[in-house]
């Protein structure tokens, strides 16, 4: 089959690769129907060094059972494309203990909600995972920050847990309109102090009571510092950048909290699903464009270079 | 009045200070009938520059109200012994804002309760924060980070929660066996990585569900890390003497969730006393020094150099 591969930075190649088997009795071989690119698959996208064994990429996708093994639960989890796991960016996929990981979608392969449901797969469940851990409540007031296809997703699940006031610090215009339309209340497009004043001044002085956070550098960490309220929290969901947290007395004597990180996305799946499937919450939305598999590089430098908010790949 | 000021690390003086006088609607004026020695008053005793205007020093005190204003309340806080509010290592304090800051005991000042009451004034409402913002629930394993007044008082907190197995980790063996008394159920000396060991053999090895970090070193927040199980929260309530916190990718991988912060000790008053009044808890047991406000230096000398746990300090 063919699959997405990763030689260096910049270097994504479509090559043939095995035929994904059953290995264990827990396996499923699935094929695939939809894969994206995440955020995330951009970090070695811009920095790995070459190798000659390069990684299958692609952890969200959506596919068909085509071949089942036994059923079992594991508490062990592994990385897709790593280790004998296939990527999400090809054709099929063997999935082990594919009856804990798989989660079955009760619609037709050809549904038009398919975009929707693929970000089930990984980005809705991030952005949702910020929002939870943060302990977004009824009437409270969220900061998020990020314009990325996570940050829009924590929009998403913000409101879904009754936020009042939705603060989306973000300066790409179509991006922040479409958070505006997923529920955002605000737009902030100021960095920095200019961005922690207008938070402050949009919450009456006293900061944001959850912030998420949804890049992963240092910048955006000190930015969600100053736009918490005192005794607030900030999740992170962006994948961190940083070797240390720039938390020291000042945050200690404000009471922050700082919690989130890589998101269980499958225990959030059956959760979220019924509100995609009563066409409450549009999530697939974020995907501003379809590529076919064999042009999955293109697809690659086009969310690298911010053309492309989130790309699907069709294989 | 006599009064306990810092002129410098090393330097503290009892010396004549003007009494306190009603200044504002809702000052109390009261006098102290019981102060003690933090282990934050050690920071400035360790390291303060010389200063002509020394600070009267003392948070944590019990006394009578002996002049009082109107009632009021106020969200603006201020520090003892700054600003022109008196300290609590003295014969008197000015208190502002006396209705909301002042919380009376049904007790009489000769009272033998009142070295647990003190605690009441930050030590034991410190312990109670780091347990409280931690999530503490039945049945959890605790790791207390730090053997010290605020480790134990943490200890008698985490069983108050309903902690089911409680490690402190601490080498000096008069107050590891004091935490013992206190609901300790193991007591781990090791440091750095045979401390997390020992703490991950004692948990299965996933690690602690909440560690309370009661020392405010670099070190012991690395060792927290180590200590708590994946998706497990850390809660600092040492004052950091660190600029950074050393949570990059590895902590957002495992879910880490870091809180706490200085006590709101006030919050907690209510709540606690009548645990202290029952006879549940006998938190006062942490004083192991009694010194007279005149031999306050000496006190500070003791408790600085470990030969005294915590030092109560009487006018």
């Amino acid at each position: 089959m063919r699959a997405t591969l990763l030689y260096q930075a910049g270097d994504v190649r479509v090559e043939d690769v095995p035929d994904p088997k059953i290995q264990q009795p827990a396996d499923a071989v699935i094929r695939i129907v939809a894969g994206c690119v995440c955020g995330s698959d951009l970090w070695p996208y811009k920095s790995a060094p070459y190798t000659d064994h390069p990684r299958q990429m692609g952890h969200e996708f959506i596919g068909v059972v085509e071949d089942r093994g036994l059923q079992t639960s594991c508490p062990r989890g592994g990385q897709w494309g790593l280790n004998g796991v296939d990527g999400g960016q090809g054709e099929a996929a063997r999935v082990p203990y594919a009856d804990g990981v798989l989660v079955k979608l009760p619609v037709a392969e050809d549904s038009e909600l398919l975009p929707d449901l693929l970000t089930l797969s990984d980005v809705l469940c991030t952005g949702y995972h910020a929002a939870r851990t943060a302990g977004v409540r009824t009437g409270e007031s969220v900061a998020v920050i990020g314009d990325g296809a996570v940050g829009l997703c924590a929009v998403i699940s913000a409101r879904l847990l009754g936020a009042e006031r939705i603060i989306l610090m973000g300066r790409h215009t179509q991006r922040t309109d479409l958070g505006l339309q997923f529920g955002a209340t605000d737009v902030v497009p100021g960095r920095g102090q200019d961005g922690i004043d207008a938070v402050r001044e949009l919450t009456g002085g006293a900061g944001a009571d959850r912030v998420l956070e949804c890049v992963g550098l240092k910048d955006a960490l000190v930015q969600s510092a100053g736009a918490v309220r005192d005794g607030g929290t900030i999740s992170r969901v962006g994948a961190p950048q940083y070797p240390e947290v720039p938390f020291g007395f000042g945050e200690f004597r404000r009471n922050l909290t700082l919690t989130g990180g890589v998101a269980p996305a499958r225990a959030y799946m059956e959760e979220l699903m019924p509100h995609i499937l009563s066409g409450e919450i549009r999530p697939g939305r974020v995907f501003d464009c379809i590529v076919p598999l064999g042009q999955v590089a293109e697809g690659y430098r086009l969310m690298n270079d911010r053309e492309a908010l989130k790309v699907l790949v069709r294989p």
